[in-house]
């Protein structure tokens, strides 16, 4: 902790946030699992996805595009494909009953999809990916966003940032999980190296005009590139797609586009699929079969699993809470009025 | 057609793989199978598919290892979920079998995961994805093989070049499919490197050590990168697991270990999935809602969309036949007795 942040507890930030989102027009059962992320968030140590996103929450309940009172319905489509209308509202009450008949749905038939619709997602993808671990499920999930990633070999953005997230539950311990943009640095890094007055590596975005450029203050206002070149470019798309068209809501192009651009997230779904390991595999040798390949990563120096850090973030978090920054909790008591 | 090929059609392509398969250990529906995709391979410009591997397909024949006769057979373990066991044999009989009961299942249950084990899979994987389109059907597929690629941070090559595929089905031509390999580079153009004396861009493998290098031969004795650093290298471990725990079969390791070396394909297997977009979207309008997708892709100078350049191919070939290296001709029929 330094002079300019102040240490809270999980449980201190978690209602923080809630009162926050109740004084500006949420419910309290909406309230509740939108703070529930944010703690999360703040004890895994993204702070990007935590207090800091009040303002952004806040700004899309006052202007009326969120519904702060929604009531999410959970729809069976088939044995294993289940819809989530969000009614308009943030993603995590949508998700935190969806997850539940997720569950059910792939444990019953082996595999279930689920398309979530009509909602807002301003978090991280691991949270509801930890959701299915803990029911003892494979998962796989992905989110469009606003146009932010170059289509390969193009001039515009297009794709969104456009996370795949992706579980395997462990038996002795905490899941692996990888959540990752497909672009190839966050905006946030972007951001932060234009504020220090810092170039950026070759390959990261290109200027409006499309031309590639290391300049931080170009990129921001034109595009960032996809990881990895084409491949990570065909991971943003197939994101479009599945979070998309598959399951009728809209593409990033057309999130921007219908936005109110009031600072909060645009409409849009979100889709995740659950496996029952139990059903693919033969027998129930799976888990500790995994434990064989994490054992190898794990043996080569300088490598870990996706999410240690987050894990290690957690274990101090909840022993000493989180240093918050004194300016953002000013802000946000501010809009808790 | 230089002088050194020999112009044949796609129909003496796959009568002569077919006839240098069944004469080296291969009854008829399996020859027949493996000679489809060898015919499709080389349809789509895609060489390094085609006839080349008859010599690995041929030599785990003559070992014994792969089972020539195979009846793969395949188990309904749940709505949503099947399981195919390749009998031994060669995985285009086993897919051919499989993706017809994938889609059938697809259809009733929405989505549906086909597990298919007990193979040998020596092809590409776009090859099965279309089967699933063209029954309509969004698809995922994934497979390892044996070690080539370093996990992020690491020194030694544990993952597979472990492709991932993934395609849309279109009404009005052919499906949007893309199939990449975790690698940031194929080991086929790093052994033309090496041919042809050129050192390697930075950042596509590392030496025996685990260091840095450009030096194609070192690569090819080290290991390569995975495509895009640590994001790449979450996918190379998430097809370990589909491809390996989850389904009860071997990872790309410990199949290499298990492997007699005799120079054709370890025993592996194959995940996929299938999804059928009536099920999850509202209504049917997810086909043309895509088309806008594809047309802000398209309408950027300098993109394409995945799969075109093998379209571009298979058309001239349709028409015209394939340029074969004369020299491998006289390889395959040498084979074929």
């Amino acid at each position: 902790m330094t002079a300019n942040t102040t240490l809270l507890s999980l449980s201190e930030i978690e209602s923080l946030a809630a009162a926050c989102l109740m004084a500006n027009g949420c419910d309290e059962i909406n309230a509740g699992a939108v703070s529930r992320v944010i703690a999360a968030a703040e004890r895994d140590g993204c702070h990007a996805h935590g207090l800091m996103r009040l303002p952004g929450y806040v700004a899309a309940l006052r202007s009326g595009k969120v519904n702060g009172h929604a009531r999410p319905t959970v729809h069976s489509q088939s044995a294993a494909v289940l819809r989530v209308d969000g009614d308009r509202g943030y993603a995590p009450l949508a998700l935190e009953l969806g997850t539940q008949s997720l569950g059910g749905a792939a444990k019953q038939a082996g595999i279930a999809a689920l398309a979530l619709v009509n909602t807002h997602h301003f978090a991280a993808l691991w949270y509801e990916i930890e959701m299915m671990a803990a029911q003892g499920l494979v998962a796989m999930a992905c989110t469009s966003y606003k146009p932010a990633v170059l289509p390969a070999g193009g001039t515009r953005a297009l794709y969104g940032t456009n996370p795949l997230a992706f579980g395997w539950p462990r038996s002795g311990g905490q899941p692996v999980v990888f959540d990752q943009a497909s672009a190839v640095m966050a905006r946030g890094e972007v951001m932060l190296a234009a504020s220090e007055g810092r170039t950026l590596p070759e390959g990261v975005g290109v200027d409006p005009q499309g031309q590639p450029t290391t300049d931080p203050q170009a990129v921001l206002k034109g595009a960032l590139l996809a990881f990895g070149g084409y491949k990570g470019s065909s991971i943003a798309m197939m994101v479009e797609l599945l979070a998309g068209a598959l399951i009728g809501e809209c593409f990033s192009f057309e999130a921007a586009s219908r936005d109110n651009e009031d600072g909060g997230p645009p409409r849009g779904g979100e889709f995740m699929l659950a496996i029952d390991p139990a059903h693919l595999g033969d027998g129930d040798g799976w888990q500790s079969h995994a434990e064989l390949l994490f054992g190898e990563i794990c043996a080569q120096q300088g490598t870990r699993l996706p999410g240690e850090r987050r894990y290690r973030h957690r274990a101090v978090a909840l022993q000493e809470g989180v240093a918050v920054s004194t300016g953002l909790l000013e802000k946000v008591r501010a809009l808790a009025g």
